[in-house]
């Protein structure tokens, strides 16, 4: 795709080729991210932030990937204002914000919402996660990570092998991660979840189509115990038919170091989208964990905001620009200094 | 007036000269709103955009226009902070508040309160809308784009032939409108609404001591075939004394693309304050008349963000200093595309 | 203490030596904060304001400050996000959002909660006031004011004689102060409450270790007679036992022009960590003392600016670049021109 003033709307939009080009780019923007370097290529340009549901991480990552870039941010943190309720269309919502802005980043809790609100923008839109439906730069960080743990063991996404555990039929992260996984080679994927949670069909069609090998169970330590990436998502107990289905499954899918250490290969990395529940009662992951060097879930969501940079600049066309504007950073810097 | 330091509280303080002004320096904004110039004039100012009601556009659009100039926002967007409800006055925190920033933008439900806490301020503050009471940015705005329109045409705003729509007894921005037009000369107002939702008189005598021509009437057909603007605006059917009265009048004031090609002359523009309701029973302005170029809903927000910099660049007193401190844009630019 | 990369939790962290290295820094940011120079210094640099309960002035003072050395800001306004209540401990909220800024300053409700965060934070934690706990950046604003304050008078701190007036049990602000106190000399403390609001004993014992003289009283004006500071804090009613019981102390703890004029020096300086209750059965201040040159109250506010200047300096060691990367200001200036 031309990514230049395009909307970031859906994974589907993008090929293998397209992945690549936006993570060689978040690559480009490590040396602004962890403070070596500070550029201005965006100054005088603005974001338009805007949140019409809450969501503080995802809205600051995306607030300081443009910062990081030398932009300005204008922001919206929820249904402030009452002129959506007053009867007014997205389409006009779009026409009047994108007036004020060079990109938006929208997020709202409707399906379908943001691809509306970018037919009436004058500017490129980014979707930063629309009800059920998607939320692209939480996949390409998942799938870029997947790669960058990977690429420190000498290989590549190809033949990766990966399994997907807790409620892999609502987590709108796992679907999207399987759909963007569909562009390349020989994965073998193993979707753990208590039956009733399973993996939607559609999704494990398409992953077979792709050629890809599907295993399907609801046993979490034979499951972990040949896989590069274990990626653990939430199960909300409400999600079961009765209190008695859930207590059936109570514990069966957390993760803790000594089950990482008795079933699982020694370079195994463990990855979550966040937030994790770190209440003892919860079926995630424990806090344990800290200490094991294979737990990627906050090298995660920093490279969200290289993913994010990566996007802003490629939108914007300044991939090519970043280092022209660049000198050192002149300030203490606590990541530099670790 | 001399706009250097000053409040900018109502478009009572203007003179047609200082009209002129404000709109020859929005004029000369525009290269930097269409982002084919970035500006840094304002590079270390900090903007207080106090917003102690929620109001997501104008709010935007001035933390949007202080950025252009190169500027920071700093910002509040409701009643968050107790300190109010603790019995502090305006006068303590326009106090407190103004020590923070170089000039405040500042929104308030309440009429009056504005210009209260501009005596406790020690930098210029700017009415964003208090309550009932003004919003002078926003008839600024029309005004300018009414002149932009017609300028388009080779026409000024002396002579102009207005027609107002819909509830004209409780809409601020026709009210202010209005008061804006009586400093300039022999315009035609044609005041459309239902009789319960009339034109205050204190305003009609106003405009007919301008000596401008008023006609009054309650049908819409009949009173936009011979005006250059018709100015719609939202009728709440809450301000009926009863939903028979609300029945007698629904969908009477409704502009549409059929209406528009029947009985408007071709050039007649089209305005609205925004937000326009798009619900089918609404009393307001059509979709349909989305492609008609003669409807300036959009380009009227547009505008705001002119005369919004305009304003910040008046008070702050760098009008001339905009282009010295300017670039060319170095990064893709949507408006420039279209 | 070295403040390179520090985390800022406890005014309990301070020395002498410290406390005088804060104001000598916060003195050389004067000339930005009155805005007759800008400085860039922290240009690129990004303060995550992460304010978890609101507080509109302690947030946009620090906010302002950070921009004042030429950063950005990213921010929340309160628990918007529901991380927290899925369950999601301090150190990961710490751990994710310290991946999206240089420096973070955290407002909590729980006591105890900014010091954990910053166990899980990768970049310098400043405590916004956590609870009932902490508030360091408001002690030492109050210190940097009566150092200002006496310094203009040819006095330091040791030796002062300040009246503390109010509710004396539940004021987090007199606590902090008490103890930031104790590292200075011969200090004659007077602490004016109801019985039932008196100073905790711990603190009292702490001022007498520290060699000062310590009288606690219930009369405010034989306490107000001989003192450099008058240090007036909130009653809030339902404090008391009984209604009876406010009753009994209505009015006896106000402080008005007639008072000041008729029991205090005339050059005793009136403080006030605000908001001051304006409202006529208000146990503070009288708006009458408006006019009096000695009323700090809004002095105090500015110097938190400072002294939150400083701080952002001194913890990301960039103090003494601060004039290098400084020039004029261009625009405006209210400050200077009053």
């Amino acid at each position: 795709m031309n990514f230049t003033g395009a909307h970031i709307l859906s994974i589907q939009q993008f090929d293998r080729g397209d992945i690549q080009r936006i993570f060689a780019v978040a690559d480009s923007m490590e040396p602004y991210a962890l403070r070596h370097k500070v550029t201005r290529v965006l100054e005088g340009a603005i974001l338009g932030n805007m949140f019409f549901e809450p969501s503080t991480r995802t809205r600051v990552s995306f607030g300081s990937a443009f910062n990081l870039l030398g932009g300005n941010v204008r922001e919206t943190t929820g249904f402030e204002s009452t002129s959506i309720t007053k009867g007014e269309s997205l389409f006009d919502t779009a026409r009047v914000l994108s007036g004020y802005s060079d990109v938006i980043c929208m997020r709202h809790p409707h399906s379908g919402s943001v691809a509306e609100f970018a037919e009436g923008s004058r500017v490129p839109v980014i979707n930063g996660g629309d009800g059920a439906n998607e939320h692209p730069t939480q996949a390409l960080l998942d799938l870029y990570t997947i790669r960058k743990e990977l690429h420190s063991q000498g290989r590549g996404i190809d033949g990766l092998r990966i399994a997907m555990i807790g409620d892999l039929k609502h987590g709108r992260t796992v679907h999207s991660l399987c759909k963007l996984l569909c562009v390349f080679d020989k994965i073998q994927l193993t979707l753990v979840s208590p039956k009733e949670l399973a993996m939607p069909d559609y999704i494990i069609e398409s992953l077979r189509e792709a050629g890809h090998q599907v295993t399907i169970t609801d046993q979490l330590t034979s499951s972990i115990s040949h896989v590069d990436i274990a990626y653990s998502t939430r199960i909300q107990e409400e999600r079961f038919a009765s209190k008695e289905e859930a207590d059936l499954y109570r514990g069966r899918f957390r993760l803790n170091q000594t089950i990482y250490t008795e079933f699982c290969e020694p370079n195994t990395v463990i990855m979550h989208p966040l937030p994790r529940d770190s209440r003892p009662e919860a079926n995630e992951l424990d806090n344990d964990l800290n200490a094991n060097p294979n737990l990627a879930i906050f090298r995660q969501t920093d490279n969200g905001v290289l993913v994010r940079m990566a996007l802003f600049a490629l939108v914007l066309d300044v991939a090519d620009q970043v280092d022209k504007y660049s000198r050192d950073v002149n300030w203490y810097n606590s990541l530099r200094s670790k």
